[in-house]
């Protein structure tokens, strides 16, 4: 394994941390590289899938100034387990809660430059049940059936990010090996 | 659309930009936001496709410390297309060319905090040719048969990212809608 041969913290803003890493590999050649770490306990994003049909939600997404279709997700608060923070953010965020929650996978995001974890749940047996969120307005909820996920993904105009895209392949894989 | 009222740089370092948001929306809730910006082009993301096996890289990813498993990639340089870019780190990563390239996606990584496409190009009809890169070490290739890439993403191990993934649902998205 390459080793780290010095490490430092160059920028800390109320939510990031950038990190100056230098690494020696093991033919002593040496690089430099930069990390970008969130604060926090990693996030989760859920797949809500009830009667053959995902949950999808419609946000404003501050990175790209303008709404972006994916699953819902959030941040690990203090003291939560992973799927207490599903359970909380379902809720939240399109208003049903799951009596079903499985972990599916861990994803990373880009492992080459980003520290960051998100633990990809699968969410079923959902009943009405809604928490107030700290979303500045309220989220649209796209429902899609299983069959018509293909063509949801590729009107690219919905702006589909690459862990909601991931986790539909997981999801179908999931179901694959339990058949 | 919600409004940007407010954007100010909190942080620039050698590779990133660290920015604040504060955005008025429709019901003139305000809200601050922080976006990770990277400095450059944007980036290519390349799935080598031949003899119905693809070819992932083994390498070292700083953001996690460990070894990851993705397809090619790398930025776009200054007056490079994206195609141009995607053959060139196609030549230094695997030591192939290709002499079919398709644009066939543009991926968001997480667009509510990062602002950051990665393009996604199939490449078909390789031919050996290699390139010097700045890699610090050698890269390992796996080739993998399209049978068997369920399997190597459920080995988790392999760290796979969320691109890497992603890619795999479009390929066969893309070969699903040209049948």
């Amino acid at each position: 394994m390459p080793t780290i041969k010095n490490k430092k913290i160059i920028s800390s803003t109320d939510l990031f941390t950038i990190k100056k890493l230098d690494i020696e590999f093991k033919n002593n050649v040496h690089r430099k590289y930069e990390v970008v770490s969130g604060k926090g306990h990693g996030a989760v994003m859920i797949i809500p899938f009830e009667n053959n049909t995902f949950y999808f939600i419609k946000e404003f997404a501050a990175g790209i100034n303008d709404y972006a279709v994916s699953f819902p997700k959030g941040r690990i608060d203090d003291g939560e387990s992973m799927f207490e923070a599903a359970n909380r953010e379902l809720q939240e965020e399109i208003g049903y809660k799951s009596d079903k929650l499985s972990h599916i996978f861990t994803l990373s995001l880009a492992p080459g430059y980003i520290d960051h974890d998100t633990h990809i749940i699968l969410a079923q047996e959902l009943s009405v049940s809604k928490l107030d969120g700290d979303e500045p307005e309220e989220l649209e909820v796209i429902q899609c059936e299983l069959s018509k996920v293909d063509t949801l993904i590729q009107e690219k105009k919905n702006n589909m990010e690459s862990r909601a895209i991931a986790c539909v392949y997981l999801f179908q894989n999931h179901i694959n090996l339990k058949k």
